[in-house]
């Protein structure tokens, strides 16, 4: 039996009403198991301005720091679409807690369901088998490295940049999380062109004596690019830089039928963040519309983060065994449809 | 009646049995529109190296500078693949070649064909109405900025860069090819994050005034590679910078049902560039087993370039017919099988 402090961002559009069925199963996991969670809400992104003129206040940094585990709904408003250079953004707030947090690490883990492959955008048989991890650095790269102006703002630049340490510890993150699955890693980078691709792919090569059971390959991003669609099941564990990362997980996240089936960890030297990889869909936003899984299984990777494996897999059960039943949200084109808040509970229920 | 100079670079792998279905389909273009096509042949890649040292011996270049057009192949041996830090590269041959000659621009349409729709990794629904133009900037970027190392070799660096006019010219051409088709141009940027990027959009709002009949639309790097393989009907022309333009256009390659299908053209200030988009397949070399059509629709662009749109439309008119036939190379699963050089005189014959 133990208490878990747990900092809850919620954020933007749908990020309240999903986090909240998060909760909700939660809670149930704490009745069943014996545990007994503390969920301090703070704010983020644009609401986050609104009260605070902050994307992320120090009140909501320092919560972080002092708590066990970030349960993050999702951020970003359309009043700022339009203006991607504005001094201050929703999405600020979260590059801001992945570096000050020390998160370099995001996993997101993409499978196809059975039940669901009607969904894919992919003919079944190119679903059969997909179970794959991208591994994607989070504080480093052309994210962080210098940017700016020059000749009166009519020359524009960012640095792509990585330090050996960097690269180690992510690429032996990859390495571990191999090894307990599939053995097999892929190294995605741009070594035919960039010289930060070169350093990942040299480190890489020297690490690899070190875990001999992991079958090691590498690939450029173009390719992987293709490969995601043409065969998505060859791939166990993907690692690679901030940007491309970012990219290969959005390709990756619509093979298996709805983006709000995906949870992601993002976890580092410090406490780690747990969040949907959805956007806030403000369209969607108090409708009662949101399919809240992503969510619900982003909480399940807090616990096993936390130490609580057996407690995560419960959670992953009830959702399969509630999807399985053939009942979801509107975007999984169920048997029978049911709002985010009924998912919840049926979930819930199902635990 | 005309002479056309033609700089034939047939390279690696199956460059030169594609380039050589290419020829064949041209010089009937000739006889039957009465112009004269003289081919001169180069090496590049890693036949270059070979022969010369050098991936675009000077020889090389100078043939392709007072050619009339480039007809590429492709570029590449394994021999490589384990070392992309070599001092000497392939790849270098064709990055020094865009470079050299000012090929600003790399314009890549892909359609669905009705006929191999059940080629497609995507669901049929998915592929109908899919008809895109992408135009990737080609000599600026991440690709052609400052890299080094720092710290005795262990921290390495990448600088993506961009000035103003280099966006002009490549938006400009974004814009007047959208003019000439469905009149949608998508932006594809990362300005939430880069700077280069923001610069990206402030030119291309400034210039959309230029072009009120266009409708324009930005759209985050990471999406548009979810938007590609969830809707890409949804796409006129995309005009992005060079990494991007390389990881989304070999995603959206895939597309079509067959690598072997897509052409491309690399254009600028001087002499235009043309080939098809997939690489040299060592694996398939020599064995009359690799799929013309790609060049010989790289053939069609380069007609078009030279002003003979109607030689240009002949070809892929004659195309056409020959996939409607049912008859095609192993890649396109048909009907009736054919190799490299019967899929050439056929497409020659339809003319
Ligand atoms: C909002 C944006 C800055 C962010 C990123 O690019 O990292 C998002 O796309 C993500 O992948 O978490
Ligand atoms: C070979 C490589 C350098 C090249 C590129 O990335 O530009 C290729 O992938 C392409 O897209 O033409």
């Amino acid at each position: 039996m133990s208490n878990f402090n747990i900092a809850t961002l919620d954020g933007d559009g749908i990020g309240p009403e999903v986090i909240k069925q998060g909760i909700k199963v939660l809670n149930q996991v704490g009745l069943k198991f014996g545990h007994t969670f503390r969920f301090d809400f703070a704010p983020v992104g644009a609401v986050a301005i609104d009260e605070t003129g902050s994307p992320l206040p120090d009140d909501t940094l320092d919560l972080c720091k002092r708590s066990d585990a970030i349960f993050f709904g999702s951020i970003g408003h359309p009043r700022f679409d339009n203006d991607p250079s504005a001094k201050v953004r929703p999405e600020q707030g979260l590059l801001k807690l992945r570096k000050e947090l020390g998160l370099y690490a995001n996993l997101r883990p993409v499978a196809g369901y059975d039940e669901l492959t009607h969904l894919s955008p992919l003919r079944p048989e190119r679903m059969k088998g997909v179970d794959m991890l991208i591994v994607r650095e989070l504080t480093g790269g052309i994210y962080f490295g210098e940017k700016g102006r020059r000749d009166g703002g009519d020359t524009a630049y960012d640095t792509c940049l990585y330090t050996r340490p960097e690269i180690e510890r992510i690429v032996k993150m990859g390495f571990e999380a191999a090894g307990n699955r599939r053995s097999k890693l892929t190294l995605v980078d741009k070594a035919n062109v960039m010289e930060s691709s070169r350093l990942w792919r040299e480190v890489t090569r020297e690490m690899a004596g070190q875990y001999p059971d992991i079958e090691l390959n590498f690939m450029f991003v173009d390719n992987a690019a293709m490969q995601l669609i043409l065969n998505p099941a060859q791939f166990d564990v993907i690692v690679t830089s901030n940007m491309f990362g970012d990219i290969l997980s959005d390709a990756s996240s619509v093979l298996a039928g709805s983006l709000g089936l995906l949870p992601s960890s993002s976890i580092g030297s410090q406490v780690g963040m747990f969040e949907p990889i959805h956007g806030s869909w403000p369209e969607g936003a108090g409708q009662d519309r949101a399919n809240p899984i992503a969510t619900i299984l982003s909480a399940a990777m807090m616990l096993d983060h936390l130490g609580l494996v057996k407690e995560g897999d419960a959670i992953r059960v009830a959702v399969n065994a509630t999807l399985a039943s053939g009942t979801g949200t509107e975007d999984l084109n169920p048997k029978k449809k049911v709002g985010t808040e009924e998912m919840g509970d049926l979930i819930a229920a199902a635990l």
